[in-house]
């Protein structure tokens, strides 16, 4: 393998046709050692199967995608059935996506409730206050960070890394209320570095004008448990969950990040993961071989520059 | 008029077919005392006609929307043209909207000039870096505050206050690229407060889990230029820049950031601005009567509460 590839590796939704056998399987034909496998597939195959799967071709696990969605119902035990996971797989940790603001169908005391269905909803939804009781980002936010606290225990017996996920804020009402690297590492600082860390993916974080010095502090701290990279579109398509691209498609200067990332100390494998139609459409086969020309055009050399400078 | 609405503003875009006349007249009949116009009707009824039609209905003028796009070409005179109109109308400030990354097309020095039109993108984008140099944020970033320097003093003798928009990171490549307030307060800070203030915008904001605390610090420091208000849609719609709504129909919990504006001593009227198409579809008759009552039942009370407290 390419030395400009020593630290790629694919994550599973960027080719999600691929079960954990086909994946391996296409690693082994593209020199790629390391995955970042997703939940569902590594259930389909069978955990004990999967975990198998990766140690008999010598893969390394960047990361377990993913856990977290506190907002749902059965949140905790989901999140203890993931640490179990990452565990079993060996994964250098697993993602914690926090989950938006509540589904205001399952708000406690919604006066709504006793209307007949069919009733057009109340023309001032503030009435009665405890109808927009499930607006409340702040209280949100404090029942995310209580449910890490929940984890945390779990987590360390377990031998998992955490990895706090901060998530673009288009996303945080419905997807991830973590909107910024800073917030992130505010909530990680209550804990040992070697449980609880943060993920810094460039789709989520290219646009803040902090990015480089959090970056900085999250080496300092040492809580850089994962780095993504894929691309932000302009425009963005119609469904923004899938507004990333393939590294060079859209509008992201990786250079900055890339050594921002690699000056803050961290030395462990860079995932590519892609949530786009189009990448979803190709062969999977295609997909590897442009991402990896696409890393080594664009991603590689900001690396190696860091660590050789 | 209700004391509710005292400081109820319509900003043009909401019921954008109106032209000026009929703005005027609306805000006659709806008891409404303040508008934010919009450039372009101002230029189609004209600047010295559009001034005197306000100032004979004794309307505030709480903002001019909108100048800056300073990655365009001749931003410089046209934003000249914009204090100048801000001036005439007696507008509060002239709202500044950064603009986003450039035009790669326009980028200088870009060797996919030479190529034959028609020709496919070259596959690897950053063969040579210059073609992606239109990427740099941090570039684009500082050209809008060299921008923004370039401006103060012909604002300052015309005396019009110039108020930076942070947008929402969604818009941060195509539209405005500064995106949080800190980040507008940071930029405002090298002026005198009464000639560079900020915008305080419950769409663009809303997400940031340092909003209270800089709105707070936009207050201390005198920049609260313009409140604006509108909901956060979820799910956003095919195009994002619609993703805003009429205030009770999204995700926005208004109460805290109210209450944190009223805090931070901002007394200036409230301006209800809506981008959706449901709502530029509808009547401007019962989006005017629509716009008031939900002002009265989520905003009004909060800014009240927090005057009187």
């Amino acid at each position: 393998m390419s030395q400009a590839l020593e630290r790629f590796s694919i994550n599973q939704w960027t080719v999600r046709s691929l079960g954990m056998p086909e994946l391996v399987d296409a690693c082994a034909r593209h020199g790629i050692e390391a995955v970042g496998p997703w939940r569902e597939p590594v259930a389909d195959y069978g955990l004990a199967r999967s975990a198998k799967l990766v140690r008999d071709a010598g893969l390394r696990v960047s990361s377990l995608c993913r856990a977290g969605f506190f907002n749902r119902p059965g949140w905790l035990a989901d999140n203890r059935a993931a640490i179990d996971e990452a565990a079993a797989l060996g994964a250098a940790c697993l993602v914690l996506v926090a989950g938006g603001l509540p589904d205001p169908a399952a708000a406690v005391s919604a006066p709504d409730d006793d209307r007949a269905a069919g009733d057009p909803p109340a023309d001032h939804p503030s009435a009665d206050p405890a109808a927009e009781h499930w607006k409340d980002l702040t209280g949100a936010r404090a029942r995310a960070i209580d449910a890490i606290a929940e984890l945390v225990p779990y987590a360390k017996e377990s031998g998992v890394r955490l990895a706090i996920e901060p998530m673009h804020p288009m996303y945080c009402a419905d997807r991830g209320l973590v909107s910024t690297l800073a917030q992130a590492l505010d909530v990680a600082a209550a804990y040992p570095a070697e449980t609880v860390g943060v993920v810094v993916d460039t789709f989520h974080l290219w646009w803040d004008p902090d990015v480089l010095g959090q970056i900085a502090r999250a080496g300092r701290e040492g809580r850089i448990a994962s780095f993504q990279v894929s691309d932000f579109l302009r425009p963005l398509p119609a469904d923004v969950l899938l507004g990333r691209a393939m590294m060079g498609d859209g509008v992201i200067d990786f250079g900055p990040l890339c050594r921002a990332v690699s000056a803050a100390g961290y030395l462990g494998d860079v995932e590519v993961e892609i949530f786009n139609a189009d990448v979803w459409a190709a062969d999977p086969e295609d997909v590897l071989v442009h991402a990896k020309d696409r890393y080594a055009a664009l991603i590689a050399g900001e690396l190696q520059h860091s660590v050789a400078g």
